[in-house]
């Protein structure tokens, strides 16, 4: 039950496996705050990538994005899921906002 | 009236059929308790494929999973089939979230 | 008023026509019952199919089913028709779950 | 104002003009009744065709159905037109059920 | 302001341009009656015709319809327009039901 | 801010620029009246246009109006834009009527 | 956390990251005003820009603005961002409606 099940964890078409990030903030009075927002925008980790959306001709349409991106994420949507008691989301690639390089 | 109509039943189209799975799960106290969801999303395993959804031009798209892949379902969706006493679900592969290699 | 109408029924388009199947089932004491579903699905026989569907470039898809094929339907849909006073109802194929072989 | 309306009467794209048959039926006691429902569906007489639905490269798609066609009508749908003095009904093909042979 | 409206109309894409008819009815005691309507449905006239609708490829679909076609028009829909106070009604060519030959 | 920036005002896509015609009608007792609707349609003069919609292949459509066109315009739609203290209105190329020649 | 996060912000298909507009207004009284809308619609300056939306056969559709393009959008739409204590907006290419040279 180690880290195993994450490693193994396989998106379906155009999926990808996102963990949150919890940024830690210093304030002006020194105090550390988590701070999960840029904004309105939560930012996140890609965990693991599926093989793309089908074109037309029911090819894969290669994803724009890989394992280790970090990536902007909508307020709404995704679909939660837990996995060795950590909190990860599976959002469709079209739904994530941008990547930061 | 034995496993002989799960064999052979062969889902239309994009479909799978999928068996729930009931992990079992030792708590700190050692107690052994059912356990079906990871966190919202439930784990199955498919039993049977469909030939593929249709591409515009009207071939069978190959389907990504085969009977035996270990599959992540979302909490909602999927209709129930009793065959043999034991309840199945019938999803559409594009519903499903990922498969557990 | 003969048998002649169903031969002659021909479905348009994906559509087929389905008997719904009453099956007997002896109960642990003996009893005989008729049994309408597997669960919430029901099972059904393919007495007609229609040319297919059509792709893009307006050539007709052919159907996966044929006359004979054991198939099981989902709970709603489907239209019913009277056809020398016995029931049937037409699916579009890509509304029924499965073929049982 | 002779048959010659219904006559030159041509349906545009995939429409077809329908005449809902008035079948007489004698019961056990040898009462005429006029019979208009098969069931749930009503049978039809196509009186003329369209050229057919476009395809996605703007060609016409040859229509199944041709003047004198015996079709199985949904029991919704189609738009009334009366022309001298009877009733008839503009359908979608892809909206009739089937053909009687 | 004289009829050069209604000839330098031109439709865009594959719209057309109707005139409604008012035809005129003799009732068996003679009396001439102003009489719009076929059933439910309304005859028309075209007086100007759009390029067509665009295919998928970006070209222009010859439209089925020329000025001067007697078309029948569904009910509801359309969009009027009063050029040199007459009423003139515009639509979409895939939305009205048949051309009267 | 002269009238630099509606000649520098491209519309993006199938959009294009249009304002609104005031025209002048003299009634039969001579008085002049400004004059926006031809009936329930608005008349307008195309002021820029977009390089058109994209193909499914990702080409431009080329438009089919050109800068200095008379249009006329549905009654609801569009999105005003004030651009040195006149009004504008941009509207995609397929929700305009009919070009006047 | 300099300005960084903005120049590593790489949009994912056909979004843009779009910076509002603060224009100064001089009033007749000589007063600066900041003046943030040309009438209904929002002035700004494009940031970063995605790839581009996907064709039919999964290729990449080039945009059409580019970093540094001022537009006009839509009076609603987008994301709000913050980065590095500025507020910045996520659209569709699609939704922008012009472009200012």
């Amino acid at each position: 039950m180690a880290s195993g099940i994450v490693s193994r964890f396989k998106p379906l078409f155009d999926r990808v496996l996102i963990q949150k990030a919890e940024k830690v903030t210093t304030t002006k009075g020194g105090i550390m705050l988590p701070e999960k927002a840029i904004g309105k925008v939560l930012e996140g980790v890609v965990i693991a990538v599926g093989p793309g959306a089908r074109s037309n001709s029911g090819d894969f349409i290669a994803p724009q994005l890989k394992v280790g991106d970090k990536v902007l994420l909508p307020e709404y949507g995704g679909t939660k899921v837990e996995l060795e008691e950590k909190e990860y989301h599976i959002f469709r690639e079209a739904d994530l906002l941008a990547k930061l390089e």
